[in-house]
């Protein structure tokens, strides 16, 4: 259980708003198949000639997060970037970030964390870490992802999902009279599933410049009946013992306050 | 302050030793040229065309770091990936590590750190945060990189310092009568100097398929003589702040096992 808080948020998205409508007309699939398979009526592109990329909404959101929590940018102690996918391979996005941001020779700590699409909650999670042991006090978390570029290439499952955008968030301890708390984290990974959500290129494995690595390998591929599959399987068990967890930490925080109060009437 | 061990460590390199005489030939460099100005004699490539790679030099290294603590694989809570370049953009490197050891559907939980040739000690960092504060027991952290393939088409200055390998190391708790801690971890960024060392293709700003990313994106540059003038700048003030905090920490802990023993006689 970590005393911590966060203390503003921001977020950022493309600035080309794209109808579904619009999208089933290029993929060339009958109208109303994405809303219906999906859910989504629109989604955001960045405007990736002029300029806006990864990068430029990661900036835009983070400065909104310093503005909404009202601290000076100079109380950051640490800068974590947990973006789906990377900006780049080297070096880390929050270093790009740091400078984008005029921080660039503060000398303020950066790294990136990886979970995929679950980067933002692990960054969350460390930063309380971080901030629990007193290692820093003022942690500011970007994640931004921006693949609109590469989706006219992908397949129409893919290509229906996503857009563009990007969250912030400033994370620091809590008052003694603030309630905020993480109680718990838990997270399961499921290497056998590797190949179900990926993309296989962009590292040494499939290097950009080996002539072997095909333009498919560079993108987003996705098997979403499998995972769905997966998730079917694995998520029942997971959350019975996440939310069982929840509720005793809950319980014995209760306990431990009631204790305390009495002790002192 | 954390009370950690390393309890077992690994390393693997490529199969193919580069003796820098034959470099320098490549290179058409005068002959010592690479020893004088790096001191390297030799590195190790993987054999690719092979199948050796990134990720099985990381498999490879993580066994022998798990038969050298003496661990069974199954108390493995955790693994961190901790590259310095990635091995593919998703999912992290950990999770195909995971996959690679048997433990794909162990659902052990993977997650990649990184801040290029530091993610080792900041991954080192991270897990003695989460065993300080009983997250995780038992942490397998594999840093493995193998940029061989591309170094034939870079510069002379990065060839000559590059070679593949892998190292990994199983963290836990230290015992009671263990003299192990980790005491202290510093760390700086100045994201002014980000593209002194930069791969800048591999991600969303310049995607692999994007026509204008040109061969050069995805290669490994650096300005080695900036990169020297910014250490030169910034690494006194490091240090001295570094040992100070160091000698502060161990004399407090010295201070207080004093105490401790006072009160027991």
């Amino acid at each position: 259980m970590f005393k911590v808080k966060i203390a503003g948020m921001g977020k950022a998205v493309g600035s080309l708003k794209v109808k579904s409508e619009e999208l089933e007309e290029k993929m060339n699939v009958t109208s109303g198949w994405i809303v219906k398979a999906t859910g989504i009526e629109s989604r955001h592109y960045v405007d990736f000639e002029n300029g806006e990329n990864a990068l430029t909404l990661g900036v835009k959101a983070a400065k909104q997060a310093i503005q909404n929590s009202g601290i000076d940018p100079e109380q950051i102690d640490c800068i974590i970037g947990a973006n789906g996918s990377p900006l780049q391979a080297i070096p880390c996005g929050a270093s790009l970030f740091q400078r984008e941001l005029g921080l660039g020779d503060s000398g303020i700590p950066c790294f990136d964390v990886d979970t995929t699409c679950y980067s933002f909650r692990l960054a969350l999670f460390v930063a309380a870490n971080l901030i629990h042991n007193q290692v820093y006090n003022c942690i500011l978390i970007i994640s931004s992802d921006a693949p609109s570029p590469t989706l006219p290439k992908t397949s129409n499952e893919v290509r229906a999902l996503f857009g563009d955008g990007a969250a912030a968030a400033i994370v620091t301890k809590s008052a003694k009279d603030e309630k905020s708390v993480l109680h718990y984290f838990k997270m399961q990974t499921y290497g056998s599933g590797a190949n179900l959500t990926c993309v296989k290129g962009g590292g040494t494995l499939r290097h950009p410049n080996d002539p072997n690595t095909r333009m498919e390998d560079n993108l987003f591929q996705m098997d979403g009946r499998k995972v769905f599959r997966y998730a079917v399987r694995l998520l029942p068990d997971f959350f019975q013992d996440f939310f069982l967890k929840v509720v005793y930490v809950k319980v014995m925080l209760n306990i431990y306050s009631l204790i305390k109060q009495a002790s002192m009437e």
